[in-house]
């Protein structure tokens, strides 16, 4: 079975991985863009997002890493869309236009059920309404021998992290303070939960560390 | 007039200046020395501290700065030393020996009187009852032209930040989980105090980040 991994999750100095606010004006909260400006500028994100160029190194080595050997998304609402509450309509099909850059069937944990959404592209969004557990065995079934990322936001990983059930977070600590906004480590004990950090990577614009349980 | 500096704090990826339970055995707290692992293998600590040798490099050029062109240092309780409440003799004189780092006046915030204690080397350490600001005023005058360096605990660098007195904090960032302890950032909203991130210098061992107000 494959593993359940974060990648590239971006928090400030002061622990932040998302501003406040989150509206569709802001969809990672005031601020929060500047979390991922070492993502924005890489190759990678700029040949999926941009208008190509963008730099190599090891930025853009994590980017592409964090999109290899998958074979399922789980995420939050939060990070699907900016909507609160029932589903007013069918309209809102995620933050990425017809062709998201998952690729997989990507698990949307919400408390409101949800017909699926096919996308172009191999993206198929799923409503899993029966918690983190039951989407996590969905995911697992759909990956089969490939990994299973977990997206955003904030609050998703930190139920993930307190159950114990993710097995590596690439975390990357950008240059900037955000001052408020969604704190990812408040009250959560990770080395109590068995996590080490096993390695600690510049890149060109932020720094990464990889997170496991020994 | 000089500037209030904090230099070489350390916090962990999950935003603790020190572990848990402070003791004689653990001034830093459980887990707390590996903060500052980065610190202890440069060629600058080695001189001072140990037997010679250590890395050359940003980790070590960050280390000499912090003691360039100090002309002050002022330190909480808990950094200099284990004791709480009211003094019980004289005997304690910081963990440091007879010939402290710090070659100039260094004033230690404390509830509890003291008659000053003249160290070899330069260093006399006096003990400030009427708060950070009368620290600050008293730092002041001693340091003249030259700057005053603002050592730990993480209390009381959160009061200087709370009172918006620290001009410039060089903040490290070591690749380790504390998920315990002392922590730096919560419930301080640095961004609006003023505090921005203006630089970010990867080191040997841990990432610097300087921060300022502009």
């Amino acid at each position: 079975m494959g593993k359940l991994k974060v990648a590239c999750f971006a928090v400030s100095i002061d622990g932040f991985g998302a501003g406040p606010n989150q509206s569709l004006e802001n969809p990672l909260g005031e601020g929060g863009l500047q979390l991922h400006e070492w993502a924005f500028a890489t190759e990678s994100f700029q040949n999926t997002h941009g208008t190509g160029g963008g730099t190599t190194g090891n930025d853009d080595d994590f980017v592409k890493k964090g999109f290899e050997n998958m074979g399922a998304w789980i995420m939050g609402r939060n990070m699907f869309g900016p909507i609160r509450g029932p589903w007013p309509n069918d309209d809102w099909k995620g933050w990425w236009g017809d062709n998201p850059p998952y690729h997989t069937p990507a698990f949307i944990l919400t408390n409101h059920a949800r017909a699926p959404i096919k996308m172009a592209g191999g993206t198929t969004f799923h409503f899993v309404t029966e918690g983190i557990e039951a989407a996590l065995a969905l995911a697992q079934e759909a990956a089969g021998e490939l990994d299973i990322r977990l997206g955003g936001g904030v609050s998703t990983i930190r139920q993930y992290l307190q159950a114990g059930l993710i097995d590596e977070i690439h975390l990357v600590v950008s240059p900037v303070l955000l001052g408020r906004g969604e704190a990812l480590f408040t009250n959560l004990d990770l080395a109590a939960l068995g996590y080490r950090c096993t390695q600690r990577v510049p890149g060109e614009k932020a720094t990464h560390f990889l997170i496991e349980k020994p």
